[in-house]
Formats: structure tokens, C-alpha cells, sequence
């Protein structure tokens, strides 16, 4: 899979690809991530990249321009699946788009706004999918981004290890995922459920599997639905 | 504002808070994050932060200790309103909980886990509120971290300008914001709505209010009810 991220403030998004698990895919060559600038295509003396708004009011709006050119210069050079914008009033992020999404994509741009949001008609006409990451509004589309890639890249086969596996995290059979517990048994008082250190296999299965499901009901009824 | 995250990989919060507005937030000192590396208070000789899962099963758990000691040192320097828990299990994160964090918090620490989580002794005996950003999962919260960082501050008195406002921001009157367009007016034949053109005031502020209106309507009925 690559990913192609396009934004006005790409050294927001240094962090989150060169670090840990998405580094490691990245390097193993299973996943792509392209972050481009889009000041690189603000072909004005200012590099300029955002405007007012027409009609007034408060907040910079970017420009058609240097995004088209972007998208277009991409799309001379190979097929994307969707050019997705990221944005709070976007279809809402969750792990079963990101189970789809992970499978069916080969080839995605990601567009990030900032300041007040994008020209309407690059949504209109070049846009292909808006997606939100929750009801909330942030500096920027880049944390949304980072996100939305994170999310797909360790879902590919062999990004993550036994140690880290997807099998059993939350929201994967609509559940989420039991409490987890690890050394010491006995901290300062505070102890291991009994049970996980029976090592009886079948009762400790069987026992996360009460400990999923009485915690989605108390946190989460709208999963069991 | 103060906020305290503490992380395994504290590499990947770098870009976040370096740049654009959540950094201008923090060399005006208006707020302050401070990124706690983990491993500095993993005392043992291979600084291990995490160990296998009693009851077995695929994914590492983070230890209690660092944690706590971390949590400790930070606790005797000054008071905290709360220790967050980033995790897809707590409470979903929204722009109204933003609005309140922003107003009635001083100081708060962020726990990001990493791996397959953190022992649950550490939820129920440090940890005092569990927040998630989507329903999804993450190589780690380290970006859950980040998100909630930034939407707290950016709402923070001074942070936005004029030119960033965030009172016409989605969510903020329970209503997705309306389409925005800047110049050109005519995009390649792409035309900007005549009304945005006109000069009346009025006429586009009630314009504005009937395409939020509309725009929630069609894209999120529920935040209406």
C-alpha cells in the first residue's frame, strides 16, 4: 500500500512515520508513505497557498490551485483508489473501514486542510471520499492523517508480530479487548485475577471472553447492537 | 495549560508540538506539553518497559512500575486535575468534552500505552479517566495523545487569531460548518455561488446558517436531535 499525504505543514507529520512498527513496514518496503508540500506547487512569488474567504468572515481557506496540481502530478504517475480528504464533518473513521480500506486500497491520496478548510470545489470535483477521525476539530487534517495511515498500515499481513497482533484488539469482533495483566503478580498489594494464573488455557479463554463482553456492556451497549 | 505525556516512544509525538500553532501556543507560553520517555524510569538493567500477558496470548503489557514512578515524580511537583488513559475503550472523545477540558483543566497527564496495552492495576489504582479519539486502533496512543493535546489548545483564549477562529468551527452549535470558498471566483469553470459575491451581508450570513443546516442534515442527522 502507499499513501500519499499532501499538506501545507508537512513537518507536523515527522513523528509519527519514522518510529517504531510503521517504520519498521515502511523500511520493509510494505507500505509507502509520501509526504508532499504542498507550498512545492504555490507557484506565486509568496508561495502562497491560502486566501480570505469570499463573503467574509474570520479564517483562510486554501487555495484549488497548488492541490489540483499536486493530485494531478500524482495521478500522472500511477492510479489511486481515492483521493480522501480529511475533514470533522467526513464520513467517522472506524475499524471496519479500516479493515476494508486496508484490504481494497492499493494506492491513496490523503489531502490535510488547515486554517478554516479547502476551496469547496476541490471537495466538489477532485475529492473522491471525505473522511473524519471524530466529532472534534483540530490545527489541522495532519494528526487525522497520521492516523487514518496508522491504522491501515498495521492491519497489512506481517506488519505486526505475534507480539503485538491485531487478532485480539478491541472493536474486531465488536467487542472490546478483556483487561491484561503482566508481571508482577502481586504489586504492592494490588493482585492478578486468580484465574490468569491457573494455567488452565480453557478457563482463562473463557473467562476473557466474559471479561470482553461485561466490558463492552458497561462502556460501549452500542457495539452489541 | 500544562499537559504531561508519557510514552515508550516519545520519537513519534516530535512533529506535533514543533510546529504552527500548537507551537507559537508554546513559545507564547500560553500552554506547555512536556513528552516523558518511559524508559528513564525502567530501572532495570535492559530498561524494560514491558513483559508477556499472564494467561498468555499474542502482545506485550506494559509494566506498572515506570508508570507509577513517572506518575509519582510528576504528582510531588504539583497537582494534577487528572491522569488520562489513552485507549479505544474510554470515553469518546468530542468537541464538547474539548470545550470543558480546555476551561476547567490546569494540569493533566497524558499515559499513552503502546504495545497491547497497559496492566489493568495500573487503570484501576492511577489512572482517573480513560479517554478514546475513534473507534479504531493504533500502533500506540502516542497520536490519541496528540489529538487531545491539540484541540485543547487551540482552544485555549489567544491561541487562534482572527484568521484561525474557531467560533465558526464544526460542532461548536451542534452544526457541521458551511462550504467555504476564496478566490479565483471562476475556477476553470468552477463558479464560487453568486450569493458569496454579492456584498450583502445579511443575505450570506443567512446563506452560511442554511448550508451548516442542510450539510448536517444530510451528512450527521444525529448531532440535530
Amino acid at each position: 500500500m502507499r499513501i500519499d499525504i499532501l499538506s501545507a505543514v508537512p513537518k507536523l507529520l515527522e513523528g509519527p512515520f519514522s518510529h517504531s512498527i510503521l517504520k519498521r513496514a515502511i523500511e520493509n518496503g510494505v507500505a509507502e508513505v509520501v509526504i508532499h508540500n504542498l507550498r512545492d506547487y504555490a507557484y506565486d512569488k509568496h508561495k502562497k497557498l491560502d486566501d480570505y474567504a469570499f463573503g467574509g468572515g474570520a479564517g483562510m481557506v486554501m487555495l484549488i490551485e497548488p492541490i489540483e496540481r499536486c493530485i494531478d502530478k500524482l495521478k500522472a504517475e500511477r492510479e489511486y483508489d481515492e483521493v480522501i480528504y480529511m475533514t470533522p464533518d467526513g464520513e467517522l473513521f472506524n475499524q471496519k473501514m479500516a479493515n476494508q480500506m486496508s484490504v481494497n486500497y492499493k494506492n491513496i491520496i490523503i489531502l490535510c486542510g488547515h486554517y478554516k478548510g479547502i476551496d469547496e470545489r476541490i471537495r466538489e470535483h477532485i475529492v473522491t471520499r471525505e473522511i473524519s477521525v471524530g466529532d472534534y476539530v483540530l490545527t489541522g487534517g495532519e494528526l487525522a492523517a497520521a492516523i487514518v495511515a496508522d491504522a491501515l498500515i498495521r492491519l497489512i499481513p506481517s506488519v505486526l508480530n505475534d507480539e503485538t497482533s491485531a487478532l485480539t484488539d478491541s472493536f474486531q469482533d465488536d467487542l472490546l479487548a478483556p483487561p491484561v495483566y503482566t508481571r508482577p503478580a502481586d504489586y504492592k498489594g494490588w493482585k492478578v485475577p486468580e484465574i490468569l494464573l491457573s494455567g488452565n488455557q480453557k478457563k482463562i479463554d473463557e473467562w476473557r471472553e466474559e471479561q470482553a463482553i461485561k466490558r463492552t456492556k458497561e462502556r460501549r451497549p452500542d457495539l452489541l447492537d
